[in-house]
């Protein structure tokens, strides 16, 4: 039997990856998601925690359109999302996922 | 008796601009604070109206908080904002601003 080297981010451990590239991207992702989820928290009345952490993880995985709009190009904004990388696989991750909401 | 001129944005009669440049950045802010507000209303379950523009304008009032976020300066997230924005002529402004939600 052969041993395979896994990569995995200590944010989510539902999630492993055979590539170290992969991971360290997911982790990136994870930890915006975080630090959105903990501004928009902190700075609207009444949000869920629930509601937070969904606000941080789809403006983290959905970061490029974001960052098109914050260039001018607002109509990204009105168009329907990708769905390609919302694959059945994410949303196992989404669903399972713990995100530490660091520093509260 | 001078006549002045003055500059306003559609998306908020309730401030004129001595300067052009100063309208259009704030009618570019209210229109990507439209386009977001649209964007995490159809994409959150559960938020109100109020709560989808209250996010609309904070992401759009602090993008630079948001772009360097995403450049990887995550801690932004976590530090108190700028208050200096937040006059007390933003927050009359902010409360009577009426948001149209464009396209729903």
């Amino acid at each position: 039997m052969a041993v395979v080297t896994l990569f995995m981010s200590d944010r989510d451990e539902s999630r492993t990856f055979t590539s170290k590239k992969e991971a360290d991207a997911y982790d990136k992702m994870l930890e915006l998601a975080e630090g959105i989820s903990h501004f928009v928290g902190r700075e609207i009345d009444g949000l869920s925690e629930r509601q937070a952490e969904d606000i941080g993880i789809l403006f983290a995985r959905h970061a490029e359109v974001l960052a098109a709009a914050m260039k001018g190009k607002t109509d990204v904004l009105f168009e329907p999302l990708a769905q390609q990388e919302d694959s059945s696989e994410d949303k196992k991750a989404e669903s399972s996922s713990h995100l530490s909401a660091v520093g509260e």
